[in-house]
């Protein structure tokens, strides 16, 4: 089989040749484990913390040689687990191979392999609207930031998976959702899903296209991105405003200390002079109110996830570096490592 | 009677020459208007975002050539107005000269001079332990950063008029208040306050007395300063900590962007790394249960405020700048403009 290991240690944005495909042998099932086959990877930007040479503390590095490892879907092959038969689907955090081996009782924080239903949605929903991407606008845009009818919501990386699911649940609250993409085709695609407004941030006249997208300013900013896009939305935000923040793309290929000149003295005085209030979240899940709301709302036609594939294990490296590239695909990217079933 | 002016817009942090002493006629209390002679000048930091040539949004700038304002404490020398009498002493939000005419029914946002019992407290402490250092102190440490029993809160500028209240209303409620100072004295000080521990940033071993004095971190960052001494707090924060922030000393003296390399990326990741719960404050009034408690607490002898006087109105631009450059005074710098009664 092929597994995607990490042949050298990241530095600024990823590049395939950062990866290595390798041929190796179909692991052996133990005691109390399971081999999977795995059916979707997640080229989920946040691996790039576990990409540095020196991480910060709370962050797994990955070794190198070692296969990368992040959220996939994939189908159980072999099962020595009570709780899982061979056929089953399960979502988790598992290695970039073709076929991986887990032991549900000893798995990681993130705990063991969720079973999913093949009748309530497609599986690949488990990496996207019922997933990371879905729960996390979920969390960003309901509980963390606390968005509520009649409110503003502008949200950067929204032609994103988690920015378009977080415009689109704004609207179902009754808030007012902006959203700010790089492109004129993303922007459209962002009015066409139900998005008030937009601004382009390659445009040159982003500042103003802003500016008129947020008359009166707005309540909450869900934060994907960081950097000159970020500089410019804050002085347009409410006095209290609430800023969920799930990424900073700008920033993944920087290090602790960017490129000069120090933006930090400028941030410091828009979150005193706004009274800001910042809420760094990641990884968390929405629960099942947040889960059950999506899925309500995926089947009454109110949401739209948009996924794209590429298919075979051999793409999923330049597939991962194209996320930090600013790549062209609609939605979540997936890369389809086997057909289902 | 003689008034301090704006000579010229401040660069970097405020200087004595950047101010004017003048002297100029006692204005004419008309209709509805209170003449107040000023008691006490409060030297607050604040002001400094005023003084800059171009303000941010929603920051009112001074005019040049015309008196500073600020926080003072004065009494009523002759009232047009049926809700003050000759010889109330009042705070509020006046200009920084000898007599000043205010209009209590068109005050601005903080609204009209409070008037004080001499009875209940020194009158000096409404700029002090009930004014707004006091009570920036209580809303950052109960109601922002809802330190609880047993939790830690290290707390930069801990020798100034805030922190160091901060830190004593934080043994109150049962936690573990580490402080952060310059120099031996100042952290002496604040052991003499019932601080647990210090670290002091002037010393060449800063990040090991920080690491020591927070061996399991902290819950709560009190911030007050920004720039290198926050950039050592930070990595030593527990995940989840909140962050209430009601000033950044070091970054005063700074534009929008200061020299390079740029800390926002390193900010960020710490903020996501942690899940930092950020929250800006200013201007907020801890209400009448934070002025109880407050109140309570120096009746019992367990709160100590210390403040400082200099004397006249033409200390008064010495005195500001001196706020900027680490002055040597203990606790709240004063100006004592008038004897009181």
């Amino acid at each position: 089989m092929k597994q995607v290991v990490l042949a050298s240690y990241a530095k600024g944005h990823p590049k395939a040749s950062d990866f290595r495909i390798e041929d190796v042998p179909v692991p052996v099932v133990g005691e109390g484990e399971l081999l999977l086959k795995t059916i979707y990877i997640a080229v989920d930007p946040l691996i790039r913390f576990s990409l540095d040479e020196t991480v910060l503390s709370g962050t797994a590095r990955m070794e190198l040689g070692a296969p990368l490892i992040g959220p996939t879907v994939s189908q159980v092959v072999a099962s020595n687990h009570a709780g899982y038969a061979a056929g089953d689907f399960v979502e988790g955090r598992t290695g970039w191979a073709e076929y991986t081996v887990v032991a549900p009782d000893k798995s990681d924080y993130r705990g063991p392999p969720r079973k999913l239903d093949p009748a309530l949605a497609p599986v690949s929903t488990a990496l996207g609207a019922l997933g990371g991407p879905g729960q996390t606008a979920y969390e960003g845009v309901v509980n963390v930031g606390r968005l509520k009818a009649g409110e503003t919501i502008v949200i950067s990386a929204a032609a994103g998976a988690v920015g378009s699911m977080a415009g689109q649940i704004a609207k179902e609250l009754g808030a007012r959702a902006v959203g700010i993409a790089g492109g004129a085709a993303k922007c459209q695609g962002l009015l066409d899903l139900g998005f008030d407004a937009v601004a382009d941030y390659k445009a040159p006249d982003f500042a103003d296209q802003l500016k008129a997208a947020l008359p009166e300013g707005a309540e909450v900013y869900f934060e994907n991105v960081g950097g000159e896009v970020t500089l410019q939305v804050l002085p347009l935000l409410k006095r209290g405003a609430r800023m969920p923040m799930c990424g900073f793309i700008a920033y993944y290929g920087v290090g602790m200390e960017g490129p000069g000149p120090d933006h930090l003295p400028g941030f410091y005085r828009q979150i005193m002079a706004k009274g800001l209030e910042i809420k760094g979240f990641a990884g968390i899940f929405a629960g099942q109110k947040g889960l059950d709301d999506i899925a309500g709302w995926m089947k009454e036609g109110k949401i739209t996830f948009a996924e794209s594939f590429v298919d075979g294990i051999e793409a999923a490296p330049e597939a991962f570096a194209s996320v930090f590239s600013g790549h062209s695909h609609l939605g979540k990217l997936l890369v389809r490592v086997a057909a289902e079933g």
